[in-house]
């Protein structure tokens, strides 16, 4: 009876109280309270919204429906980053390491990948080996000794966050802020963090494209985290176009490996830099940005942060020989090149095709059970502005047969659009938002 | 991938075409949707609502989810009430019977009581033997020869509809006007009517209280009715107090019992010749109104309405000789009078708290699953506007065991509101909507 009370209250536009969150949330995470009801009042809240006290309630209930990491004995800061999403955003793998290395430590829980958008746990176990389905025990014992755990949503985290997480998506209620916001800190606070630095996406392929829905998000997630002890710093950055060259798991590690060991292209160290900046600065180990900056540069030249990557893999169950020699990843038994059909000036790179290609070539989901393979993808190294000749290459496709290559082919054809001129693209990171409110970023 | 789809299509304020419900019914219908969906769905139409090419085409897919009764081959007319529900409301008992004794044929199909609202299924069912789930086929067996058969909506019959129903009284979506006339008249087009007269109440105990959403949705059925060939005219009556005096099963039988024996309450015999003249002018076997009010009365005079009523249940398995003798009705073991707490006027009687109290005495619903005590109920003799006098009686408890009948006391005293005056109330029959729009009733 609980449960069609509160559907037809927030249907009607009014509240839910802490109690009745409580209640309701235990009760659909028992089984007590079937889907169809939590599918109901999600649309409800779609139409209705949550106010700051109620998706406060919502993200305590649904964070006290399991289990949470204790690092109440660690010493040191703990900060997480989480993005919205992206394709080519490999970011997370750069960045882990790199500010564990640095003496803040990562208690890292990601997704896997859904839609058009990739997730960091299909990427990590592309690396041989690599498990990221530890017990909160093993996470909390390898965050002790290795300043960093990897890990994804377990059963024993927020279960009722990961059972509406799975009807959301079946129900079209995934872009409610309100419900985007209480998912994604219940996570966050049953990692025991002391602060979390988000990155909102914004552009075409983002998840919530226009800007001020992301910084009504962003908004949204500082307020809770204010409320519930956690500090939230936010930075919009740009998916109007993929991050980075590599599109696809192994892919991108490799990519990512490739950052760590210096040679990271330019965009996706200006996202990384930018964001590790925000996390050395929460974890108070650092005076300020450029100091951040500094000791960020210092820390991939000087081979540490690759050398805690290698750790972090080893710990992790991987091999952690791909960092030498990344060739021991999977590699996609046929790839062909993409040349420029026409001169002219490539206009735009569309992130969703790209994405939606990944998926076709079989390194995406289309549904939560299918399995992906880790080796296929895209290499884009065409960017926005680039002046092209026809015949030039722009792109790699790499698919596990030929049907792939040629279905590959066409995405590609679909996705860079060529023209006579070109929009500027989005700034690579455009705000910052903190408690004190929206500041344009200053890089 | 097509329910996904619809959902936030709807969500997002578009359209669904034809063969998207049609297919989306299917799909429901079998299994394949889930109810999670379907709740999500029926939400987004609570906000967005559904326009007059959708409600249609939602009806004809419900529809064609089951079988009909094929009545092409009968020569006569078949006209159907359907009422929106109210406490007290035992019209159809007394309606089917009267119109069929004047060659008007009337298959009707009823639901059971659910919530504050009695229903006809489980007022038949008090008559010993009455047996309302009838195939198809024995249904249409009944019609030709007996010209009415009152069964309820078997498995057969717009079984998404079916499904749909129940999960919407789960997820607070009922109380959408595209649902409730893609529902009824996905069912009456089953019937294989000529016509159909709508009972529309309104006032507090009515399932839509306000007049203007009670003419939006006569309006909507209209539509629906002009747009599939069966024509629909609409009776705003009153529901802010009980219809006649007895509120309860085989209370209410007994009522309308009396009415076919010439001894109703006037507010009962009021609507039921109201709305008896739409049916039997709809029928097209009167002339107008004052000739199918005198053809009424002569029914019910000469015992025609009686025997025809006798007919029907002996038809349908139950005990004639309850028309003569309705002390054969189950008879409830503990009854007590309710009398006056004080001098002054009958300022209310709350449909709504008596509709309740039926249930708490045993004799209602607030399941699905739940069985009913035939017995139990209020006769309620005192009227909105009475003058009473301390300890007069004004009505009277049927009850189970002790604990009822302070039960029932209990809800007497809250339902019936003794003050210093009385607001009128509202007219028994108010309005009268056709496709030729809404005009006030001329009674």
């Amino acid at each position: 009876m609980l449960a069609r009370t509160l559907i037809e209250r927030k249907r009607d536009n009014g509240r839910i109280t802490k109690s009745e969150w409580r209640t309701l949330m235990q009760q659909y995470a028992s089984g007590e309270v079937p889907d169809y009801q939590m599918a109901a009042l999600a649309m409800a809240i779609f139409f209705n919204g949550l106010d700051r006290e109620e998706i406060g309630s919502l993200t305590d209930a649904m964070l006290r429906s399991g289990a949470s990491l204790d690092l109440s004995q660690l010493r040191v800061a703990r900060v997480d980053k989480h993005s919205t999403g992206g394709v080519g955003d490999k970011v997370s793998l750069v960045l882990a390491p790199l500010v564990a290395s640095l003496g803040v430590a990562v208690p890292m829980m990601s997704g896997r990948g859904l839609g058009h958008t990739g997730g960091t746990l299909d990427k990590l176990e592309s690396i041989p080996g690599f498990r990221t389905d530890l017990t909160l025990d093993v996470a909390t014992k390898l965050i002790e000794r290795v300043g960093c755990a990897l890990i994804g949503q377990t059963n024993e985290i927020a279960p009722a966050d990961r059972r509406l997480y799975a009807l959301r998506d079946a129900t079209a209620t995934v872009e409610s802020i309100p419900l985007i916001s209480a998912s994604i800190m219940s996570k966050k606070l049953a990692e025991g963090l002391t602060g979390l630095v988000l990155d909102v996406k914004r552009g075409s392929g983002a998840f919530l494209p226009e800007l001020d829905r992301g910084l009504a998000l962003a908004q949204t997630m500082i307020d809770l985290g204010t409320d519930y002890g956690c500090p939230v710093v936010a930075l919009l950055t740009a998916m109007d176009r993929p991050l980075g060259r590599a599109c696809g798991n192994a892919l991108e590690v490799e990519e990512s490996i490739m950052a760590l060991r210096g040679e990271g292209p330019p965009d996706l160290m200006t996202v990384t830099y930018a964001l590790g900046a925000e996390m050395l600065l929460m974890g108070g180990v650092v005076a300020d940005r450029d100091d951040a900056r500094r000791r960020m540069e210092v820390a991939i030249s000087s081979g540490k942060a690759a050398r805690k990557f290698e750790e972090i893999i080893e710990a992790q169950g991987g091999n952690p020989a791909v960092v030498e020699d990344p060739s021991l990843l999977p590699q996609a038994s046929e790839c062909e090149i993409f040349f420029a059909p026409r001169d002219g000036v490539v206009a735009q790179v569309e992130p969703r095709a790209i994405g939606r290609g990944i998926t076709l070539l079989g390194g995406g989901r289309s549904r939560v059970e299918d399995t992906v393979n880790p080796a296929v993808g895209f290499v884009i190294t065409a960017r926005p502005g680039d002046i092209v000749h026809a015949g030039e290459p722009l792109a790699t496709v790499f698919a596990s047969d030929r049907n792939g290559v040629d279905g590959g082919l066409a995405v590609l054809r679909g996705a860079i659009r060529i023209g006579d001129e070109a929009e500027p693209p989005l700034p690579l990171v455009s705000h910052r938002v903190t408690e004190a409110g929206v500041e344009l970023y200053d890089s």
